[in-house]
C-alpha cells in the first residue's frame, strides 16, 4: 500500500502501519479485497504488543473479541453489508469509557476487576459503523490530571521522545494514533485531555461542544465541563469519526477568518511554540483577538473542576483514600476546599464571558492559539520555566485548552510542526455546534503545510 | 358599600376597608362612579397611616406619588381609556422591588439613601394596568430570614396578634394585605418568603414558578430560588392579579385530585394545624403521599441559599459587615462555609427529585400540606416546642415551604382557620406553570369553607 496520509508532521521513528495510511484509503482496500478487517486487526494487534513496552498505551488489548469482530466485518462485506468508511476498522477506546465485558479501570487501583456490563452510549454508533475495538488505552488516574504519567497502570510516554510525557488524561489514545497503532481513538476532554496529550503527540483531537455527545456510561471528572472527543492522525480522519459519532453532516466553511489570541495574554509562552501555530494559520488571520476575563476562566476552571469531582468522588476518599496515588488525592481534596459561592461565582462568570466570546464569534469565525504553552516535559517533571519564568507544569498545561472547556465551546487540536524533536499544537475554537467546520479548517491547514 | 369579599378567615380586629371589599367589586364600583381612585388611595394612605404605629408595614409611603397616579386613574377611567380590573387600585410593593423614583432599602443600613432609578421589571405590567403604588412594605434584612423581625426599619408584627411575628420575608406585603391597608400587595419568594407571612397573616400568597416573572429590578437572596408573587385577601384577587402579572389566561381545572404529604414525614408539625389544612382539602384529596428524599431538600436549600447569598454579600460583608443586624451576618457568614461540591450535590439532588416529583404529579394534580408547621411565634422568638419537641424557629418556618422551592414548583397558601386566633395556612404545590390552576383551587377551598 502507498503512503498517502496527508499530515503537517512526520511519524515519530519507528511508527507502526497506521500511521502512514488513513480511513479514506482503507475503506478503499477494504473493499477491492487487497486487505481484509482481519488483516487490519491483526497488524493493530501486533504494533500494540510492539510498542507496549515502549509506550505504555493500552491497559488492555482485546484481542479475542477484536478479532471476532473483524472476521464479523469481513463478512458483512463479503455479503454485501457496508457500514461506512469505519467499517473493519480497529480503534482504541479511552479506559474511563466503558466497552461491554472489558475492565474499565479508570487508571484506579479503586476499579481494580471492575468489567463493564454495557456499552457507554458514545460506544454504540462506533459498533453500528462496524469499527473494531482494540483496546482500551491508558488514562490518568480518573482522568484528574494534564501530564499523563500517574496512573494505576503505569505511565504513558511520548513517542516522538520516550523520556517525554505523553500529555494526559487521554495518554493511551494519542500515543497509539501518534506511533500508529491504530488510526482512530476516543478520548474524553475536561479540560484539555484530548487535546493537550493530542498536542504533545503531535495528532488531531478535538473537543467537541459541552452536550453534543451523551456521556453515559463513562466515568465522570467534572461533568459540567466532560466531553468525549476523537483523536487521529489527520483532521479528515478525525472529521470521518466524528461524523459516525454524532450521525452529522459537513458544514461548508467559505474562507474562515480566524482571530489571532496571543498565548502570552493568557500564559507565559514559548516564542517558538507561539511562531509554530501562528505561521500554521497565518493565511486566515484577520487580526489579533483579546479575551474578556479569560485569565478569571482559568480560576473558574479549577473551582467547577474541582468541586465536582471531589463530589464524584468524596465517599470513595472517605472509604479508600490509600488506593489513590498521592498526586491525585492531594488535587481531589485541593479541589473539595472550594467554597459553594465560590462555585456560584464561577458559574456567573461562565454565563457572563459566554456572551461576550459569542459576540467575539459573530466577527470572527473561529479563534486561534497554541494547544500547550511548552513542549511536553520530561516523566514527572512539575517546574518547568518558559522564557525565563518558572512555571507549575499542570497548570501550565491547562492553560490554554480550560478557559474553552469552561465556555463549553468546541476545540480542535492540529499539528504544527516540532521543537526540538517534539510536536507543538495549533488550537482553534468555534461557536458551539462547529466541530465539523473546525475540523474542516484543520483539514485545510494540514494539506496546505505538509 | 357592601361587605362582599368571601374568604375563609374573618379579618383581624380593626381591619380597614380592603380588607371587606375584593377588586371585582372594587371595579364595579369605579366604573359606576360610586367611588373614584383618588377616594380609594386616601383611604389606603388613611389606613396605613393609622396602622404604621402598630404594624411598622411600611418602609415608604408615596402619598405624593400615589395621589398623582390616581388622579391619572380617574382621569383616564372618565375618558373612556379602561385598563382592566386592576385600573386604579392601590397596591404595596416589597422594599427589595426597585419602583422608581422611591428608595429601595431592602431592610439594610447599606442600602440608606439608595433611590431607585427605575422600575424592576415586575412593576412595568402594573403600571400598564393601571394599579397605584401606595408605597414600599418592610422587608426582612435583604429578604434573609422567615420571621420579618429583623429589618433595619424594626419589625412587622402580626395584625392578629400584635406581639407575634407577621413571618418574613416578605412582612409588610402580608401584614398590609391582612389589615385591609392595600387589597394586593407584590413579595418575593425564595424559601417561603410570600408563603410563611401569608400563612402567619391569614391571607393568600403565591410562589410561582421558578422563572416564571423576570426578576430584573429585585434585589437577589439566591437567584436560583428566587420569586416573585402575588399577595391578596382572596384566591380571586391573588388571580387577578398573577394575570396582570403575566398576562396570562385562567386555565379549566376539573375535579382536581390531591395528594395530601403529612407533614411530619418533613417537619414535626402541631396536630391542631395539620388537623385544619387537612379538613380544608379532605374532598378533594385522593390519598397520601410521600416525597422522596425531601429531608434532604431541605438540607439542599440551605447549602443552595447559603452559597448563593454568600456570593451576592461577599464584598459586602467584607467591606461593610457593622451594617447588617448580627442574626443576618451570622446567617450569611454560615451559608459562605457551604463547600462547591455541597452545592454540586445540592444540584444533582434538585435534579433527581425533580423528575421523581414529576411522576408524583401525573398521579394526582396538586400536593397538599400545611404552609407552616407551627403558630406565628411571638417576636425574637427563636425556640419553641412542637408536641413537646424542641425546635429552632427559622429552620420550622421554612421546613414546609422550601422543599418546593428547590425544585422550583410554584405554591399557593390560603388560610385554613385560626389557632389561638392565629391564622393557619394549607399549602398547595403543583407542576411548573400551573399557577392560574393553583389559585383557582384556592379559591374553590375558600369559597366553600367560608
Amino acid at each position: 500500500m502507498s503512503s498517502s496520509l496527508e499530515t503537517s508532521l512526520d511519524p515519530p521513528p519507528g511508527a507502526g502501519y497506521f500511521a502512514r495510511v488513513g480511513v479514506a484509503e482503507l475503506a478503499t482496500e477494504l473493499r477491492a479485497g487487497r486487505v481484509s478487517s482481519r488483516d487490519l486487526v491483526e497488524t493493530a494487534l501486533g504494533e500494540a504488543a510492539r510498542w507496549q513496552p515502549v509506550l505504555n498505551a493500552f491497559v488492555t488489548i482485546d484481542e479475542t473479541g477484536a478479532r471476532a469482530a473483524a472476521e464479523k466485518a469481513d463478512r458483512e462485506l463479503a455479503a454485501g453489508v457496508d457500514r461506512g468508511p469505519l467499517h473493519g476498522l480497529p480503534i482504541a477506546v479511552k479506559d474511563i469509557i466503558d466497552v461491554h465485558g472489558l475492565p474499565t479501570t479508570a487508571g484506579a487501583r479503586h476499579f481494580a476487576g471492575h468489567i463493564a456490563s454495557r456499552d457507554a452510549d458514545c460506544i454504540r454508533p462506533l459498533r453500528e459503523a462496524g469499527a473494531v475495538i482494540l483496546g482500551k488505552t491508558t488514562t490518568h488516574e480518573f482522568a484528574c490530571g494534564p501530564t499523563g504519567d500517574r496512573s494505576a497502570s503505569g505511565p504513558t510516554r511520548n513517542p516522538y521522545a520516550t523520556g517525554h510525557m505523553a500529555g494526559g488524561s487521554s495518554s493511551g489514545s494519542a500515543a497509539a494514533v501518534a506511533a500508529g497503532i491504530v488510526g482512530l481513538a476516543l478520548g474524553t476532554d475536561t479540560g484539555g485531555s484530548v487535546r493537550i496529550p493530542a498536542a504533545c503527540c503531535g495528532v488531531v483531537g478535538l473537543k467537541p461542544t459541552h452536550g453534543a455527545v451523551a456521556t453515559t456510561g463513562v466515568f465522570p471528572l467534572a461533568p459540567s465541563l466532560d466531553t468525549v472527543g476523537p483523536l487521529a492522525r489527520t483532521a479528515a480522519d478525525c472529521r470521518l469519526l466524528w461524523t459516525v459519532m454524532t450521525a452529522g453532516h459537513r458544514q461548508p466553511v467559505a474562507a474562515p477568518r480566524i482571530g489571532w489570541v496571543p498565548p502570552d495574554s493568557i500564559h507565559p509562552t514559548a516564542p517558538e511554540i507561539t511562531s509554530l501555530a501562528r505561521d500554521l494559520t497565518k493565511d486566515l488571520i484577520i487580526g489579533e483577538v483579546t479575551v474578556p476575563a479569560v485569565k478569571e476562566l482559568r480560576a473558574a476552571y479549577r473551582t467547577i473542576q474541582g468541586s465536582e469531582a471531589y463530589a464524584v468522588h468524596a465517599e470513595r476518599l472517605a472509604t479508600a483514600p490509600e488506593l489513590y496515588g498521592d498526586e491525585v488525592r492531594d488535587r481531589l481534596r485541593t479541589g473539595g476546599q472550594a467554597r459553594g459561592w465560590e462555585y456560584v461565582r464561577a458559574l456567573e462568570l461562565r454565563d457572563r464571558v459566554r456572551g461576550a466570546v459569542t459576540d467575539l464569534l459573530r466577527q470572527q469565525d473561529f479563534l486561534a492559539l497554541p494547544t500547550i504553552p511548552l513542549s511536553p516535559p520530561t516523566l514527572d517533571s512539575r517546574d518547568e520555566t518558559i522564557g525565563g519564568e518558572a512555571v507549575d507544569v499542570r497548570a501550565a498545561l491547562l492553560a490554554l485548552t480550560s478557559p474553552w472547556s469552561v465556555l463549553g465551546l468546541p476545540a480542535v487540536t492540529v499539528p504544527a510542526g516540532l521543537v526540538d524533536g517534539l510536536p507543538v499544537g495549533l488550537q482553534l475554537v468555534g461557536p458551539p455546534g462547529t466541530e465539523h467546520r473546525l475540523l474542516t479548517v484543520a483539514e485545510y491547514l494540514q494539506n496546505t503545510s505538509s
